[in-house]
């Protein structure tokens, strides 16, 4: 098969041929229809963070297809069907997997970072791990909720508890950013969207946002969070992984308010510690989506209740994938799929 | 009656004969029998921090008493009756009484801040907010669960959410780290105690923690209590309102783990938010405790289940209040108590 | 004022002139734009249930209209504003107000129960209870949000705890089971709807439900439920008050699933105790809805995610309202206001 | 080694020499040091209920042991080492297990009905699921823990939700009721112990009741109930598995309260559902306990706050097995176990 294969940092991707894998027990063979870029692949390309498995390893873990392949002892999976993978598999047998936070388990395994990925025409899964990808849902767009999609579903619902009528902020309008946007838009929430690119903000606007800030236009973020909201934030999203977004983000709060960290930031916050204390505050970490939730997210998507194909809009050919890093890199799509 | 007189910041308080007050209607008049002295009284005596009534005031918010007269409207109280006061009133009407947050109510009244308090003879308080304090509980020594009791309680149950079995951490054993000790171990948790001074950790050992640390006896707080745990505090508290203190307590979490901050601070503390989005962590902030847990409390001190007695080491009466906020001052007192 | 009197079980009301009432200290005079007509009115008029205040009575307790009076002491409302009656008040003092169950509240007050409701051209309220309705939402249909929209909102958010994804069951679709139907859509669940009138399924659909079932046309619902859910449902609500049908609604639901009873009846249901115990299931009752969520409810129906002016079918004057029970009687009506 | 073996309903388990079982991958070799005896077991013998691996089958589910052999790829264990096994085995892949409620795992594996238990010299299990039982926890005694100990924890705990100062009712004493009994009153409530024998009324103070009740001394008992507390009961277990107990536990409750159903029952109750409706009640199962738990349960009874030796009331070596069971059919013992 063709796979785009990682070497190392610093390094384009290269394109060769290897051989198919062939599926163990309980694994199914999947045909990638498409494979989600992601800014976690610019991580190990661009800033040298560490894959698990060391190069040369295939990238990807967006991954939608079509099962070409059964392993001993899979039941409940025909060829042809049209399947999800999740980004990330749980060992379902440490204390996290075990208490309903599998999302967090000692011993995750990620696609395109423990183990081979998307960018090639063919993937191996855990049957047990795949979901099913319904018709409403085109194939190659659908690729994108294993993880821009499903992110934010878990920051908004299980880390966010976010619940109707709630003043939501967002600062950050990318492909995480944006989710978190129609996530909490489509369960009720009144958000407010934050970006420094109009163009975002107008993306914000498509996807349910009550209102939206460039903060370059404003005297004060906060200021303005309390004058639209009429007293200020419930709920405030972190969807950069910048520190000085995530201090104006937890100043925009209300008391009993609750800050969700879903931007990854390799420098410290300061945080008000006396504010948190006094005014009782939370500040939470999200990461991924537990597999248990990929199936909720799945229905939100197959009735439109939270809108995937319109967020694709780039699509490359495997062979041009070192183009579509470069899109990401310049910020120019919401959301690029390699279809291989 | 007599009361002693907070007439502003760097004076001591001054003992006067002032008239006593007349219950209004749905108020009860109180003797009181003690009240408990809390750092809370040096921010305003030392620091200048303003009290929300200014002064002449009467501080003091943690009291028991007994029953002295009844405002009109008034049921379900006789004169002669045992109670506790709760350190602070809620409004009953506000979104965050409305939820069940009465104790970071938007317009919450404290004794001895926004209304006279507890270092007097008499004092006044809304009937339905008062709390019947049980025979197996001393009048004198119960003043003090109205704070240095409860506010533990609140910061183990309601916002640490320990667990029976969970490994536990408390930085700072003063008066409110002693008792989240005690709480914690009560419910069930492996308690690890920390503190600077060998004779409070003698405390924390009494009051059940399972270990105790001493940071000045060992190289790394963290790695100490890697070693203490097998793995890592599930949740721990900082007790203290100490920027590094509450980096260090950060520090000792394991994945998925929570910080809960009790003492406050008017510094920033650094947070690595990193960590908190990818490990999936909570930093929250617990802030005295809901008038409705006040029966649960009183009921593990009526049980022995937590101690209270012990806890109070000094009492003084009302003529020698300057000298207890001396004892406070120095650190000398667990828990000091006022006798009018 | 005129006012449509309730004189006692079997008689129709009785429109008079009575005196306007006066707002007391807190209290505010309501020009009444429209009430609801509800089953509840016909427990009193029809079968004798016992009012809390004895007739003569104004009943009504869905009640919107506009300011137009304010007591002594009334803040932040103006003559003229918009405003959004709840069905209950609640005391703020009593434990379960204090837990955040305020619906359960141990001394409620309801419109048109314990004090004079909406049948009336005025009525009076507390300031502090009234909420402020949206120019978006229709004054007269927008009244049936304080009940008919609540309740169902408390009973598939609070008590049903319904997620995106889930199966959800309804059975019955009358004025509050249709609410439960498209509440539980809006936040994206799948829903079954049953009912024995094909006209109210009908109305399910085009609410929101993904299937229905006229129970006649099926050997076995359970069986039904499981061939459409592919598994079974996972929240099943029963909106009649008919043990019989809360029994199949228990029937229809997945290991660890949820029963939720919304509609009252006062003869006992037969229960598979054994079922509960091994299968773990939940069984709970749904009263009514804590006030501090109706800001929630208004939301959803500002920005049309739940319907209400669709609902209301009949509106009847004042001089009519004999007849709007009437027709609340025949089951013609989905929601029927009186418009004095 | 030597094994006594169930060969069908209404006949004596046999003694006999079987071949002692092989660790496969991921398996340890148990040498069993004690089994506790189950009502369970009694199902299969004396009810005729099938199990689910039909005879021959070794009995047993409540084991404790030392390691006596490594199946290949165990790491983390060692031969000597004490350990418990739970009753039940999880898979860790359907949604139950994934949502933290492993407990009601749709494959669940039990000792002693799906696989060969305890009744037996050893016995194999998955070095995944054993627990390290402590020194301070006698290796013997520990056996009942798994079951015995860990149902009750996981119905106070978890589905009861039982916190400080709630009134509990607990009706039937029995092995399970009695643990309920102390897990309730370790945890700081105040628990009501109902049942017709009067020396397990004196087991449950000793365990910590507040209050008993013979229910044959009194007139009725949800009166009494309503006398003790003051009130109603907030949380209720039945902890029999039957209906008229089931219905005068639920009786017994308060507003927005509680009932646990832990004991089964073939047969329906009557359920007062409008109650459930207007009161706004619970009525949940509780099936056995999650692995996830286990750990905690094990360091409750380590450090004393629940007992575990002193309820083990009757020892039997293995060849006679049969009089233990005599021995439960009697209702002679707490708790039961057989060492090999």
């Amino acid at each position: 098969m063709k796979a785009a294969i990682f070497r190392g940092p610093e390094q384009p991707l290269v394109l060769e041929e290897v051989p198919t894998p062939t599926p163990g027990p309980g694994q199914i063979l999947v045909r990638v229809a498409a494979c989600g870029v992601c800014h976690t692949d610019l991580h190990y390309i661009d800033h040298g963070t560490p894959t698990f498995k060391p190069p040369p390893l295939i990238l990807g873990h967006e991954i939608s297809g079509t099962v070409a392949g059964l392993g001993d002892g899979v039941s409940g999976w025909r060829e042809g069907e049209r399947v999800l993978l999740p980004a990330v598999l749980s060992c379902g047998q440490c204390a996290m997997c075990r208490s309903g936070r599998e999302n967090i388990c000692d011993q995750m395994v990620m696609f395109g970072n423990n183990v081979d990925g998307g960018y090639a025409e063919y993937v191996l899964a855990p049957a047990k791990d795949a979901f099913r990808l319904p018709e409403e849902i085109p194939l190659v767009e659908g690729s994108i909720i294993a993880d821009a999609i499903t992110t934010p579903y878990h920051a908004v619902v299980n880390r966010g508890q976010v619940r109707p009528g709630d003043w939501v902020l967002v600062i950050g309008c990318g492909g995480i950013g944006l989710n978190v946007v129609q996530t909490a838009a489509a369960l009720g929430a009144r958000v407010i969207a934050v970006d420094l690119a109009d163009a975002k903000l107008e993306w914000a606007r498509r996807l349910g946002a009550t209102a939206t800030v460039n903060p370059q236009r404003v005297e004060r973020l906060d200021k303005e969070v309390r004058r639209i909201s009429g007293g200020a934030a419930d709920i405030a999203f972190e969807a950069i992984g910048n520190p000085k977004a995530q201090e104006q983000a937890f100043a925009c709060l209300r008391a009993g308010g609750r800050l969700v960290l879903v931007g990854f930031s390799p420098h410290p916050m300061s945080l008000h510690s006396g504010k948190v204390m006094y005014r009782e505050m939370d500040v939470v970490g999200s990461l991924g989506c537990r597999p248990v939730d990929y199936p909720r997210v799945i229905e939100l998507a197959r009735r439109g209740q939270i809108k995937v194909a319109e967020l694709v809009t780039h699509r490359f050919p495997l062979g041009e994938i070192n183009q579509a890093f470069d899109t990401l890199r310049a910020g120019e799509a919401i959301r690029a799929v390699i279809i291989p």
